[in-house]
């Protein structure tokens, strides 16, 4: 059986005694939270907090956890996988055809929360969530990103090597893309997407992480575009942003590309401004710096280069289990970065009706500094001969 | 501009029209149920009820309809979009800096709703609901879906063109997967999921309506396998499950074929029963009959030749804006079928260690009986000469 491998997904690629950790970690800061219990269910924080990863689902299956304890309240069909993906070891079943509301009352007076504050996962249904209320009427409701995010915020080192694994994939992909040139005009923005797509998944990348955007020409400023059947023209700029995922961590990177062709006037003065706002913001980057002074140092750029005004949206985002989480490098938060810490990087100039230019990398802190996940080269032009 | 055509989303296939005539059913509707509002996020919901297509985002986005009303909170970046998508017009907007619940609270006073009953989406994240309770401390909340299940459960002439654009697709790619033949020797499941991919979105499909499943020898009787790097070899049955998405409507249908060599011992008969099982389902649809009449059908040939034991799911699952939605097909639901409703009939046996059966369709319940919506072969050989 040796070729049967299953795709990973982030419950693989994370040993027990990391989930350990993070439980353990959870279990310490409840009290203090203040709250009785975390209530989870399928999402990125149970993967996190328990290995176990499934999308949301119409059956009842939450995660408690306690002071002391942590506790499943599952579908029975889910028994053999929640012994597979998780060290978490009580696992309280119910059938179909039972109504699982009568196991989550007996359950929550087992452990003593009935009257408590839980902290339930801040995308929990409403459906179940009407249903712990109706279950515990003398509960006290939150959200479990108080105590979460600060444990899922700072990145540990199979955490790291997952981001980066997926980042190289992604890499590779672009630099294998930018080299089509010529090759590319003519494509329409979708095949140049299924291209991409199809790249990352023949290189170990399991799906994409989020819908990839081919924005070429006048496409690249439109903020919501992601491809169309528009062609692809000699001295069309070319957003490409796309991501990939390695055992539940994903990539996100974007660099633009004139395939073949001279660029419109304006446009290689506007990308050197991108780039050199990129790279003040990574040089910017270290423990103890505030994630706005990220922002600032990218915008400032921006506004010496004359383009601060086409420079429609924040500096980035945090990467983790979500494409998009905290650390958000914008305008206003004043978190104090640390070392684990993982964001992206990603001013952009854009110009309606004509083009788009967005540079992005992803970055983690560390102690000195930061170390930039992605190594593909940012020039526009199709063929480099080295990493910039 | 004319070959920048975004790729079709539901709100795209959908003339105001279909839209003006949801939106009215819910006015007429909500005193009734009895409620006071509904309250909707990015949602298959959302989608139905106002053309407006996106995923839940971070940002408080909510649709409100009363009786009388029907009034978008949304953040300003959407503002474009939302002009274009829905014929809802208005939209009150706020900016990033703003706090969206002042917004919120404003908008609950003026439509009087703030001591209401508000039916909140299934899926509604906790966070904003907990925003929602907090706002209006004096209302009572229930489920949207007890109020529009009712609409969507019943398709309208445009879903089902989608549902059998969707279904047409999907059978012409069975078929050239089927005739692929001794070429799928060799090829892992990973391989042959991805080329099913690959020519669905070649064939104008968007996307996947769910993880394809290429389940060979063994694997196609594990519940939750999609596909490994498990080599086909000849004489394995394989089951392959996949759909793509057609104007937000998916496709969803199953065959078992055996590329080249000879089944297992036992296989073919498996194979004629579970057939049988199927299109035994198939006649006994019609309006009046109860949902769980149809399952007690396939079920009862397959009790009959000896597999009732290794029938171990329930027969089908209805189908729209979401791949599962009412009504199901199982034992216990005596919900009485109408002309509209949508489901697939996927009886299926398995065999642990050795391989699976599944054969499915969708059908859509007409005046007479039922309409199946796919046309493909349901033989296991891999090439024949007409549909069956």
């Amino acid at each position: 059986m040796s070729d049967d491998t299953e795709r990973p997904r982030a419950s693989a690629g994370e040993t027990p005694t990391a989930i350990e950790r993070r439980l353990a970690q959870a279990h310490d800061r409840i009290q203090d939270a203040p709250a009785d219990a975390l209530v989870l269910f399928p999402s990125t924080n149970l993967a996190y907090l328990s290995g176990f990863d499934e999308e949301p689902m119409e059956r009842h299956l939450f995660l408690f956890v306690t002071a002391d304890e942590a506790v499943f309240l599952a579908p029975t069909m889910y028994d053999t996988q929640l012994a597979a993906e998780t060290p978490v070891s009580s696992i309280r079943t119910w059938d179909d055809g039972d109504d699982p509301t009568t196991l989550l009352a007996t359950l929550g007076n087992e452990l003593g929360i009935e009257s408590g504050r839980l902290l339930v996962d801040d995308r929990m249904w409403a459906r179940f969530t009407q249903d712990l209320r109706k279950t515990f009427p003398e509960a006290t409701f939150g959200l479990a990103s108080q105590l979460l995010d600060d444990l899922r915020i700072r990145k540990d080192d199979r955490e790291l090597d997952h981001l980066r694994a997926a980042a190289t994939i992604a890499d590779d992909v672009s630099s294998a893309i930018r080299s089509l040139g010529a090759d590319a005009i003519g494509l329409t923005e979708t095949e140049l997407a299924d291209e991409i797509e199809t790249r990352l998944s023949a290189a170990g990348g399991n799906g994409v992480s989020f819908e990839t955007v081919v924005g070429s020409g006048p496409n690249g400023a439109r903020p919501h575009h992601r491809h169309t059947d528009r062609t692809i023209r000699h001295g069309d700029p070319v957003v490409l942003d796309f991501g990939t995922v390695v055992n539940g961590y994903p990539s996100d990177q974007t660099r633009t590309v004139v395939f073949a062709g001279d660029p419109p006037a304006g446009f290689e003065d506007a990308h050197d401004a991108v780039l050199a706002a990129q790279q003040a913001a990574i040089r910017t980057v270290e423990p103890g710096i505030e994630a706005q002074e990220i922002d600032h140092a990218a915008r400032n750029v921006l506004d010496e280069r004359g383009y601060g005004d086409r420079f429609i949206h924040r500096t980035g985002h945090g990467v983790g289990l979500e494409v998009h989480e905290p650390p958000y490098i914008t305008d206003g938060n004043d978190l104090e970065l640390e070392p684990g810490m993982v964001f992206s990087i990603e001013p952009g100039v854009y110009l309606d009706d004509e083009f788009g230019i967005r540079i992005e990398d992803l970055v983690v802190v560390t102690d000195e500094g930061c170390e930039r996940l992605n190594r593909s080269p940012r020039t526009w032009e199709p063929v480099t001969g080295a990493d910039d």
